[in-house]
């Protein structure tokens, strides 16, 4: 697997499956992004991934730290040079991941986030997948580890799909594939057993359309695991922070739980349900080596942790299941 | 005027104006509506337009009654055909008409609405207007008596667009145009003084994008008026019915005032104000010989009319104004 | 008339025809000209429009020299400057025309053409007419002075767009227009009485589609006039030149008289018929102060007028009627 | 391969190859294709494929006779529904075929033409091959047989499409594919060594543009073979039939070798040769149990063979190489 071919990996996974129906729309969005991503960061960043060391790794283990290479695999210097090129693609904030032994410690604890989920949702084996905002791509191995028949990933941000090839190019035959789409530039594929969306709705203006575009990926009975932010409150508390959340501008609703399984239902989810819900703190997201701008910590009220610094409650985030 | 020439009275009506860039577009999305508007009612609808009295109205008016010809303009029997006539088009909603002395008695005193909303918001005189949700006009032509430059409608029930057509054939002199689009459909034109927009909101699943529409056709400096259902409660309270509410079901987030007021700035606009709240009553929206289904009191909870038959606040209406 | 309402004025002359129908076919071709048509020469020519006198000209004839505005109407020292505005839309080739005493002397006496051309076609008076290729505009005008209702140009080069505007913009009354449109950008508009298409049909690689086109434009019996260039030869002789013909690069199929008018029974024309053959001279086709660079007399063999440069028969043009 | 997954076999067989850079403009070409070919006609055809005999042929090859399968392959009975499945797709054309014992004797030799053409051409061995206007796809197979590394035709004529995957079922491994589109539909893919056209040229009413269509699918260096209709005489010797020629209406120019040479040089071919004529016999093309409708010996001057009915040329074909 080389970057050079990664839509054509693509469609050959995907010919025997139903979203082969749907070839021309995705190839179609997809030369459409190749032919808009010509500016100078995504010229080096396509470079160095030429620059990553051209060899097999030894070992690669998808496990909390998903690993590939060893340390020995490589010679003298090579070690230096490639913690360089990795460095092209900062910041890092879906992680932890070790390559040849360098290790990437991003923003986020991922696998954190990762074992809450699992115990909570269908079992992967033997499911189509998809992923929508997968960043770079840390949960689509996790869920590979799962034996899912397959993992697409979709996430517009085209550093993502960078960090993400760092990896792929190291193990071409898994079924992990990253399309740089966001989900409303897929067609209607109603094909995938599971469909993941974590971190993304309340950077939607647009919350229950977000909902039914993920409705339209999965497959009658298949399930909807959505990650989110929320607030505490009854089934008519949402709120609509100002210009800013957290210090990021691109917030919109953020509603209560209860809320939130009203939407579900709303768009036609099944039987929605709240499985995980987790204040996040300042060891699961936080400034690192790798994503060295302000992170958690900087965000919150100094006087009050419980505040952001623009007096909302701070982040708590919910995980729902639910099914179409 | 006749129905024949409504799109090239409109073009005709706009060559002057910034909308004329956008001609393309509008002539592709009305082009488009004609040919998928031609199932079995409109050819109906349509044809029954040309059984309206050939004559030329002795009077009109665009009062709180919008009249338009006298009863005595007619030779016998004509206004008993006219009725007739006029009944194709049922059920009636948004009104008071009076066409050759035949009163149309609609479901809504829309006149209450517009006698509420005109002290509150900039005159009108010389503006270039649009009422997105136009129904069947009824507003249309009390814009136009405020010396409105020019109004356009737009509403995608074609019914509207036929009950419009039975005055505006009588008025081919008013700048006063329909047409049966959608905001979405329409280019961001950047071009309306005023744009209006009442009972639409909370049928929107998107309701931001729905201010981004409606912003979007604003020139800079021009005023929304906003009117909508909202409950009470402050910045976080927002309902999001099930199933149904008031027995409609694509009914969908209701703010309270203070939580538009927040949506409307986080969209962009400027210096929101609620200036006015009214809890609809069922003098104001009823049953009657033209609009003969159930109305607002069926559905409200007979033992508590402050409720609707779901258990849910019953209508309050907020009309609100804003600045691009 | 400005060089501004160029569009509008040609929407709102044709919303009582038949064309009102294409609008959005033929907004959306104008529009997507103008985004492509920004170079530096456009723009220079666009703006040396606005250098031509603002007056009002006292006198103006569409005869053989097409005459506008009188040297008197001109103030000491304009006429200078009005010589030297024009030309900036150097070379001139269609003509001869008089702006305010200033003769251009063009290569083509577009004239003699038309003298030749006029007695053999249905009269124009009342007719709505389209020229296909119609360069500066020469024809168009002369179309008008025999009372045409309308008069519509086609021709995708720039330059003739800008030469046709010197003129127009005295004319503000007239019912003619230049759309920047080849035949090939224009809908099947089936809507004009007479089509003229003179000079064009050698420089298109599909003549009989290109005959096909033009039949599309004109209505149930309309009348095509058509001029090309012609070969001696019975129904099987068609000449396709090699690389270049009297140095034109662009010459494709050049039929004999019998041979063309096979072909325009092929495509559907009835009654087909030769009015005139003409052997071009250096006369009537030549080098002038308006058109510097080489002419006919360059093109032919220096020894044998009768033969091209390259040896082939020099020009012979024949005008073709036919109905649709 | 079943005649459900053409596409997908089509589309795996392409993604190694630089045709995979056009695979959006082929799957929307070939789903438009799909969704307009719902005929009542296309349905049978479809379904009497799955009344084929459903075993693996005992034998197959690819010789003057394109033979799959051996009589005793079948068990009693199956070999008299065989030939009544394949009498749905009457009238055969392009042929001769053998499936299963059972011969189908088209209306052409085809077998005479290739091998008059096979001679002349550059290896097929290791090429990719398009052949435009394929039939049934008779050639494809020979090609293949010349251990061409890919072979695609295409041929917008649905009954071909049938009658190709007649035999195709039958041989899963053969890199041999048929597209039911004109040249018209295919992105310019510059990716073929050799592009054969056998048939078509005169049934095109722009024939150069044909010629560039053609073009543009070779590499460059690449071999263009083209087989037309001719006539005797010089560079400027064209027929242009009237309403019919052999009784067929479309046919359009019929050029000399000669001029034929011309425009391949014309569009920008190569070192263009002639290398073959044939005046076709009553022999090649005729009328049998498989293609019962009247064939050449009905469309020839009874009196005088070498005339047409209509009193043209009788039927002489070229065929032609050159390079891009």
């Amino acid at each position: 697997m080389s970057i050079n071919t990664w839509k054509t990996d693509f469609y050959r996974a995907t010919l025997d499956s139903d979203l082969s129906q749907q070839l021309n729309n995705l190839a179609s969005a997809l030369n459409a992004w190749e032919d808009k991503s010509q500016h100078a960061d995504q010229k080096m960043w396509r470079k160095q991934l030429s620059h990553l060391p051209n060899i097999n790794p030894s070992v690669f283990s998808l496990g909390d730290i998903v690993t590939i290479g060893a340390e020995d695999d490589l010679v003298e210097g090579e070690k230096l040079r490639l913690r360089q090129v990795l460095q092209n693609y900062m910041p890092w904030r879906k992680g932890p991941f070790r390559l040849f032994g360098v290790d990437i410690n991003t923003e986020w604890r991922s696998d954190w986030k990762w074992q809450r989920v699992i115990p909570h949702i269908d079992k992967l084996e033997n499911r189509r997948v998809l992923d929508v905002g997968c960043g770079s791509g840390y949960h689509l191995f996790r869920m590979a580890q799962e034996n899912a028949t397959q993992v697409i990933g979709i996430d517009p941000t085209a550093l993502f799909f960078y960090q993400f090839h760092c990896f792929k190019r190291y193990l071409p035959t898994i079924n992990v594939h990253y399309l740089p789409l966001g989900v409303e530039d897929l067609p209607a594929t109603n094909c995938f057993d599971t469909v993941f969306s974590m971190g993304v709705l309340y950077h939607r203006l647009d919350p229950l359309l977000f909902l039914k575009q993920l409705k339209q990926q999965l497959v009658k009975g298949g399930q909807l695991v959505l990650e989110t932010l929320v607030i505490d409150g009854n089934q008519q508390q949402v709120l609509m922070p100002g210009e800013r959340y957290a210090q990021m501008r691109n917030v919109y609703f953020i509603p209560s739980c209860e809320a939130m399984l009203v939407w579900l239902k709303k768009v036609g989810f099944n039987d929605p349900k709240l499985v995980d819900m987790n204040t996040t703190t300042t060891d699961e997201q936080r400034t690192t080596e790798w994503m060295p701008n302000h992170s958690l910590s900087n965000f919150l009220d100094p006087e009050d942790k419980a505040k952001t610094i623009e007096g909302y409650p701070s982040p708590k985030r919910a995980t729902f299941v639910a099914y179409k």
